[in-house]
């Protein structure tokens, strides 16, 4: 018997796994991607792969997860620039849809099974939304700090970008704004500078009273 | 033989087929829901029904067209209001909303119907998007005429506030809000709020170069 794996070794398998399956996926589609194949295409057994996935579902889940891992990470890019903020926060919209648009179109199945889970699975949806109003916030509150923004509450302002913008980030709307043939960056362009000019020129929103929504990060 | 019927009572008929295939689908579901069903509850033949539509399809279609239109006259009655502009948004976004809850709540198998047909009928949707920005153009004129906001492109401030809503009246995000429990008034409100900031205090939107998009409305 082997000893058991180190923590990097788990986690470059697991990665290994969540890779063979989105080629699967990707080749045969959701429904004909099996345990068996992944670990066949692994040269492996599918008892191994149960050592670390539960179940099928739970290697679709986090093949989704990673997608919005890989969005998340991309997304902090615009945080962590420096520059103006209504640049960062469109270049985070745009960058977002373009990375939708360009799974949809060259990566199908995979996108097929992100849109179902999104559908299906609303408590990671709460958790990437939650990351991604973070990093919203997080913009913000540097508009504050820069004195380009008047906002009294930022985590209710990045509630607003995140809602206004879910239909040019959302994949059931960017696949139908794709086939539809929508001008979606000009529109997404115009939503974000629209959302700037409010916070520029300072706008009251509801922070619905509850505390954790309160921020102290104020306009000089 | 009878005589043709005459275009009123046409139009009645077509009515108390749709309400019956309403009815149907409420108590069956879509599935279970057929023509000759249909045409017993009406006392007639699935052949009169058929000199009426052409397929079930084409009748499930209208079901969704109504729904439709039931909203697009709902909110036109905040077009022809008085009063300030930013209340008659947001109340017509409000009142979308609500009217897809309550449908939502009492009536899942025919919203589901009308999800079906949002995800696969997108000349339906794009003639539903063109009325309800039209709808809301007229609504931000007023506002412009009315000297309460600062607009260049009406057209293209109307997209953006049929985008940005978008996620608190398409019906899947409805259900998904639902379910989340998330406070859906407040957070519409306030991207109904920060639309309006932006569009008092003035925000230059491109409108694609696209001539039709133009309009001559101006703040005085």
């Amino acid at each position: 018997m082997s000893n058991p794996p180190s923590a990097p070794d788990e986690h470059a398998f697991r990665a290994r796994i969540l890779e063979a399956a989105r080629t699967q996926v990707r080749r045969f589609g959701e429904a004909k991607t099996n345990v068996v194949d992944i670990a066949r295409a692994l040269g492996t057994s599918h008892t191994t792969i149960y050592r670390h996935f539960r179940t099928k579902a739970d290697i679709f889940d986090a093949l989704a997860v990673a997608a919005m891992q890989d969005e998340q990470e991309m997304a902090s890019r615009f945080v962590e620039t420096d520059g103006p903020v209504t640049e960062r926060l469109e270049g985070m919209v745009l960058a977002l849809h373009a990375r939708k648009r360009e799974r949809f179109a060259t990566d199908p199945e995979v996108y097929g099974l992100y849109r179902r889970i999104m559908d299906e699975r609303p408590e990671i949806i709460a958790a990437y939304a939650a990351a991604m109003t973070g990093l919203i916030a997080r913009i913000l509150a540097d508009g504050v700090r820069r004195g380009e923004m008047r906002i009294d509450n930022v985590e209710a302002a990045a509630g607003v970008v995140r809602d206004a913008v879910t239909v040019f980030v959302h994949p059931a709307h960017v696949a139908a704004a794709v086939a539809a043939g929508l001008p979606s960056e000009r529109l997404a362009r115009n939503v974000v500078r629209a959302l700037c000019a409010a916070f520029q020129a300072g706008v009251e929103l509801d922070g619905g009273g509850d505390e954790t929504l309160k921020t102290t990060a104020r306009s000089p």
